[in-house]
């Protein structure tokens, strides 16, 4: 998918949700647990119940690895169940991998080859061969690490070098030289606020992928503020916030009216760069 | 297992040596490609081949992960075959893994609890709480990114900040206010040569886990000369230099082989801090 693509998708659907597919199975409704995938049969309720709401979907492997084998089966099957449901869905390994050049290959081919997924989240520190190997593939997007939505992002990120840049700063600056906005992507946490004006002044046209909205405590508003562009340029992630609002069977409605709240947030939000027909 | 344990076993065997274990079904000998599970075939010839030579195996999760379900399938018979059958090797999950608090503490879940595994690598670049959930497990090592091996290391990793610290050293500084010797070790390359005299300066008690020798040109004289402590302090890994260096059916002889002639240096280099008998 590219990003005019990804623009249309957000101006038709007017929403830059995306659902994190965060699914523990101690978290998950009890009644599903006699299901034979428990795991799968929770994210198709949840995709169903909200697939017109949003434009992305966002598993994060750490909660189906930690199922072993079994995890890696739901979490293939939830992939092939969104590509073949809702193509117009953009679908976000978030992994944070990153490795050396050989190792970072390997992982690229297991996402957009085996997988066929739009987009894995990559982790700077190790540098440019642990990255370009990601963007070897036509139409798949990279979405680094920039600024975290965590409280540890303070340790290392902020840290401020001899010329007074941040390390996230030379991170979105030195990553320009490997791939354009048509490839790359960064991860800035909501719970970040006014960083994204400093953000925006080196990447404007890039997307962002903005987890930290809901449980984390960050603020669509002040996102938005400071850092939608004109072809919108966020996706903004929920996870908890929607896919657990409720245990009971009925827990699929619940999810649906949590996004469809925070959709309703976004068409107005979007607003300021969509010129109403 | 613990520090003194590793020690123990190092004297023992008069090796520091671990062997990783990229196996990638693209590589290996066309005989095995037979087999119900060839890469774990692979493995299996490989360790039985090495077990004596070294105190470590260093699986890479990219190269099981690249295959999808059955690459996971072939991960867990590889540590349950280590564990049952040479229960003093330390096991590494090379996963370069780092998330948020809550994602993290899947990880170590993950590798800790449902495979029993030593240790994992984990990326630093997310700060405290993306560290920490995988310290809370007795006996189990947290390895942290600090030099790494590759050329885009000197993107981020050696950036000086306003005190004159490098993003490396702040990594190897900060990271002791959250767990010490006994459950903390740092990847270090073997390309890094001199390095290792500052790394010691800041670090003088921390084993390292030491990529980047073989294929990747480091130099094992040089990583001793400068990176040994009194209690050896190093793990040394070989991939792709042990693991590949024959395609036929004596593959796995030729691996003890190349094995052995690291292990019979390392024993030379030992000399340093084992007192002869």
């Amino acid at each position: 998918m590219n990003k005019l693509e990804l623009f249309e998708n957000i101006k038709r659907k007017k929403s830059f949700l995306c659902v994190g597919l965060d699914t523990d199975i101690k978290k998950i409704p009890e009644h599903l647990l006699k299901k034979e995938d428990p795991v799968f049969a929770f994210n198709k309720a949840i995709i169903d119940a909200t697939a017109d709401l949003c434009i992305a979907y966002k598993p994060n492997l750490a909660f189906y690895e930690s199922m072993g084998v079994k995890g890696w089966i739901a979490f293939e099957k939830t992939v092939k169940y969104i590509k073949e449901n809702y193509p117009d869905q953009f679908i976000i390994a978030d992994a944070k991998r990153g490795d050396i050049g050989n190792t970072s290959a390997m992982y690229a081919r297991t996402f957009f080859e085996e997988l066929n997924i739009d987009s894995v989240t990559v982790a700077p520190y190790m540098g440019e061969d642990s990255v370009t190997p990601f963007l070897t593939y036509e139409g798949k997007w990279v979405i680094l690490l920039a600024l975290t939505s965590n409280k540890g992002s303070h340790d290392f990120q902020l840290t401020e070098d001899t010329d007074g840049e941040r390390l996230f700063e030379k991170v979105l600056r030195k990553s320009q030289e490997w791939a354009n906005d048509e490839q790359m992507m960064y991860v800035v946490g909501a719970t970040q606020g006014r960083a994204f004006e400093d953000i925006r002044k080196i990447v404007p046209n890039h997307f962002l992928l903005v987890p930290g909205v809901g449980a984390q405590g960050g603020s669509l508003e002040e996102v938005c503020k400071y850092g939608m562009n004109s072809s919108c340029g966020l996706i903004v992630n929920s996870s908890r916030g929607i896919i657990y609002v409720d245990k009971t069977e009925k827990f699929a409605e619940a999810a649906r009216k949590a996004a469809q709240e925070v959709q309703m947030q976004m068409e107005k939000e979007l607003k300021r760069v969509i010129t109403p027909l």
